[in-house]
């Protein structure tokens, strides 16, 4: 545990005083200008090395001001707010908001009351025909300061990096994505404009830190937090927010279902740097009691509303349930696993009637652009296990999503769609090409997948892999899996731990898209492992404190930290070492010798073409003959 | 930890005295006779469930006599021997064997020497020209004791459990795969004829439950044990091949490299159900002092003998690196990092000779074949780092090796490859496909590949996505990487970790081709899910006693055992109980009411296809004017 860690106490009561504050060690925080907006400033992590010859390292860091050298943190008066100024200039109408009401809490007791976070903001909201969403503003033709920021914080400073490095690495396979060279503003609201990427940015969430998600960025990842009626508290809460993002978490979901749940959200959003998405309907349940039969358009409008003024981000909304496809579900191996899923086909069913969110989904739009909330399109029938993976019930589902995105842009939404579940790895390309197709290429957002059901105690790891595997296919955003997924509240250690496995399939999906800059990275690493800095390794290592403590358990010493051997091969069978010792002899070689040696391998290269090549004309001509007379196509009138 | 375990002091000098025995919770080992074979006795692991309405799951089981009920082991005397009337009946010379010497343990002073195993076997070796392997008997068509086993261990009792499930799964894609039906012994012995599969199994290695590595068989994983220089001992090497076997390892390769190894390889090998694997140029570097300058053939082929009379089943022999390969290396970004690999160029340069491993390949198979020891071609050259992936030493050296694979067949041997490494996604399918064109198809196995460089303390996720990756693709056997990789020697929970990750990454391999009896299990768990069957969920999970304990954390009552929710999501919430809710309304509906709704769908879905089918005419037609005048292919004479 970092020396900066606060842990809380768990206790339903108390607010937050403190949470995880402090550099991750071997790197620090810096603010770099950017030149559009000399007084915009836009975030990184930069691990510095041990060595001259190279220069620091600037990772992608959606940590906020947690992560500065002196953070001052006042929960109580929230985060700075580096979206206030745009907001202000934009000349929204300043309302004095819904009331709250004691059921937005659960209708606890006095005792039991989670205090709201006492930070104020102004409420704004859209006045009627203004211009509000990012999206609205990309099909004006308009860069907003956030599409900036966003432009340069997907750059990671790159220009400077990929000189320095020794070669360019672009190649991979993208599957028809199209990840710049170097990301301009321009190059964000044009995506912005095709619905290919959205920037969550509610417009009462100043103290945001835009960030954007879309197939031609950095893959993202997300985050749930949130309480249940079994257990934890706000301060529990907003600790793992911060503990989240520290990590690399790109946004948080709150899926809290239990009291107190207005006020601990108050909390979550003041002290919030990254987006914050929710399922309002997990809030409408509790104002009803608990029965999904008993709920309806009023009260769920209601919770949009108090919701969207508190500065929600984006909201998960299951409209693709419809009445037709919940029989479609009956013969499944485990039926619906979305809670907002089941909730909304349980009422379906008892009403007999087809879903208010679907049918209301016009007034949904009209009170999601006022605040420009993003919509995340629920997938309420996805699979929950392998048996159940794409079949007709998800996939009406999808179609559905496909059609409700094109109603949303037309309303001027921003809107990224949610995906599967338990997916065998034979199956999930199909679902990222059809996701595509159907919707648009409005971003995917997907929960794993899964590759298989039996493993509990290890879904980051069951997902993780589909995860890397949906996020090189075209994947826009990975939703993170913990250890505990299906049987328990993940704790701390597990938030940390599912935060690190996404990190890896996103940068794995990253490598492998051919994105220009993720190589940098494991370059640089790799040269220091190379080298033995082992410092270095450790700084440039998604988690430095797990790797500097396994290497210590073996080696503790600080004279370690600069030997030529680890303690897996011990001195004298250190591979490294001995190629080290190889290089210099290669290195040594009079031209002539080595010059003789490479001939000798070209030569054997040449030899295996050329035996490939009259190997290949003969697979040719047997395909030929297999042909026969089928070798002419149908022709043209 | 198990109830059973007897953790071991860590001492260099004890020789190991207990191991940890008894079941997994909640499973009992059985054995099956083969109908072929009454006296044969099959080991599977069984999970029987809650419910009487399904049948016990059966799993394959590699952890030997330890996870019997009254398991009674004795080290000292060394396991059953499930081969000795098969081997007695081949009339293979007993022979005196090499005497040991002091340098096969290091030279290590009297006080510090491990003693060696007492348990007593004859030494087999062929006679000339006796016919001996496993592929000497496919070819000659005959299916040995050996073959029978294996069939049976790979059916997992299919046929009964595909009848008591509720439908046939075999769906997937397996990229040329042939995994059939059903395994027949005869079928065994044609993939071994064929070089596509092995069975590791050293002629002096008579306690081995027999398994089979190939492509059209269960994707297999292998977990490396061993000591090194700075760490470890006896005792601690031989529990962790009982832990790993324990958790699902198929073989297990001791890569010691540090003293008394002639000693603690004595008690594996004889303690041992699975095939043992080792790199035998270490032990013959220890023999010349560490300096691989002074290694030569003489004390290499007499390691090789030392070995092979020991019992040890396949040899990773490192010979393709190749000398002209050598200067290749000069420019990666992490030159060479196989120990073997970086051993043999070294001693290549700096004789500046082509390797005697290579130039002697014709005498190496004829000892290994003596014996029937598989060769494991090394590969030498693998990348050790994204930026070194698919290079061109790694494929000069992996053409060598498809070379060297047809003389070793020719010379009755049993061969798998060895494969990467560090690989990202998009350049995995490539190795894959590679090998099987150089090699004809025999076995790979690979390190992971790890898919990005960046997540040291992770690299078992990170090489995880790999290994599922290259298992679907076709790879054979999966060798594991644990959490340390990179930083430090595993210890016990390292070990399990990485044994569960890559069982993880073979199932998930074998669902994706569709393997006949994977899904079983993910269906029966998935059940017990939506039943909330909370101990049959454990039982059949990779991990039993994490699961429960993950459980237990937030809700520890043995009533909790039966609720019908998690702390996940609390009573309230849980979309498993809402759906079986609904599921009995859905049931509980009229016909015609249900036959309404589901018609709903279905014209949904026809619209859906109808507009498909017209984009798609659409695209055709698009697509034909494009080509314009191309549409006649060249035709034949």
């Amino acid at each position: 545990m970092n020396a900066h860690t606060k842990p809380q106490k768990n206790s339903v009561k108390a607010a937050p005083q403190t949470v995880t504050t402090g550099p991750i060690i071997g790197s620090r925080k810096i603010y770099v200008a950017a030149p559009e907006h000399p007084d915009m400033r836009v975030p990184f992590r930069e691990v510095a090395l041990t060595t001259d010859a190279e220069p620091p390292v600037r990772i992608y860091d959606p940590s906020g001001p947690y992560t500065e050298t002196d953070a001052k943190i006042d929960l109580n008066a929230g985060l700075v707010q580096p979206r206030r100024a745009w907001l202000d200039a934009r000349g929204f109408e300043v309302v004095a908001g819904r009331a709250v009401t004691a059921a937005d809490n659960g209708n606890i007791s006095a005792e039991q009351l989670v205090p709201a976070c006492p930070a104020q903001r102004p409420i704004l909201m859209a006045k009627p025909g203004q211009m509000t969403t990012q999206y609205e503003f990309a099909r004006a033709g308009i860069v907003t300061p956030e599409m900036t920021y966003v432009a340069h914080r997907e750059n990671l400073g790159r220009a400077a990096m990929l000189e320095g490095a020794r070669e360019r690495h672009a190649d991979g396979e993208s599957f028809g994505a199209s990840v710049p060279e170097f990301v301009t503003p321009e190059f964000v609201r044009d995506e912005i404009a095709r619905g290919r990427a959205i920037i969550p940015a509610n417009i009462n969430h100043p103290e945001l830190e835009p960030m954007a998600i879309g197939r031609n960025f950095l893959v993202k990842i997300n985050a749930n937090i949130g309480n249940s009626a079994v257990t934890s508290g706000a301060a529990e809460e907003v600790e793992k927010l911060v503990w989240a993002i520290r990590w690399g978490a790109d946004t948080v979901m709150d899926l809290s279902t239990g009291r107190n749940i207005h006020n601990i959200r108050s909390w979550i959003l003041r002290n919030s740097p990254v987006p914050i998405g929710t399922v309002p309907i997990y809030q409408a349940l509790e104002k009803v009691g608990g029965d999904p039969i008993k709920l309806d358009w009023e009260v769920f409008k209601d919770t949009l509303i108090e919701q969207a003024e508190q500065g929600v981000d984006y909201f998960t909304i299951h409209a693709g349930v419809r009445l037709p496809y919940v029989p479609l579900t009956a013969s499944r191996v485990t039926g619906i696993v979305s809670r907002g899923g089941s909730i909304m086909a349980r009422w379906c069913l008892a009403h007999h009637k087809e879903s208010f969110l679907y049918e209301r989904f016009d007034e949904i739009c009209e009170i999601m652009r006022r605040y420009d909330v993003s919509f995340s399109l629920g997938d309420g029938l996805r699979p929950g296990s392998i048996a159940d993976a794409n079949d007709r019930a998800q996939f009406a589902e999808l179609e559905t999503l496909g059609e409700l995105t094109k109603v949303a842009w037309d309303k001027g939404c921003q809107v990224m769609i949610e995906g599967p579940g338990h997916v065998p790895m034979h199956k999930i390309k199909e679902n990222m090409d059809k996701q595509l197709r159907e919707c648009g290429e409005a971003p995917f957002y997907t929960l794993g997948p899964l590759t298989t059901d039996i493993a509990p105690g290890y879904d980051h790891i069951t997902s993780g892999i589909g995860a890397a595997m949906i996020g090189w296919f075209g994947c826009a955003m990975l939703c993170y899996v913990t250890p505990k997924e299906h049987l328990g509240l993940p704790d701390r250690d597990d938030v940390k731990t599912g935060v690190i496995t996404y990190r890896i399939a996103a940068h794995a999906a990253d490598l492998a898209k051919g994105h220009p800059a993720a190589k940098l990275r494991d370059d640089a690493l790799s040269r220091a492992r190379f080298d033995f800095r082992w410092e270095d390794q450790f700084n440039l290592a998604l988690d430095p404190d797990t790797a500097r403590a396994f290497h210590d358990e073996t080696l503790p010493k600080d004279a370690h930290k600069v030997a030529h051997f680890c303690s897996m091969c011990g001195p004298k069978f250190c591979s490294m070492k001995i190629t080290q010792d190889l290089r210099a002899e290669v290195q040594a070689m009079g031209d002539n010798e080595r010059a003789a040696l490479e001939a000798m391998a070209l030569d054997q290269a040449a030899a295996k073409l050329e035996q490939q090549r009259i190997e290949g004309m003969a697979e040719k001509s047997q395909e030929f003959l297999k042909k026969g007379g089928n070798l002419y196509l149908p022709a043209a009138e």
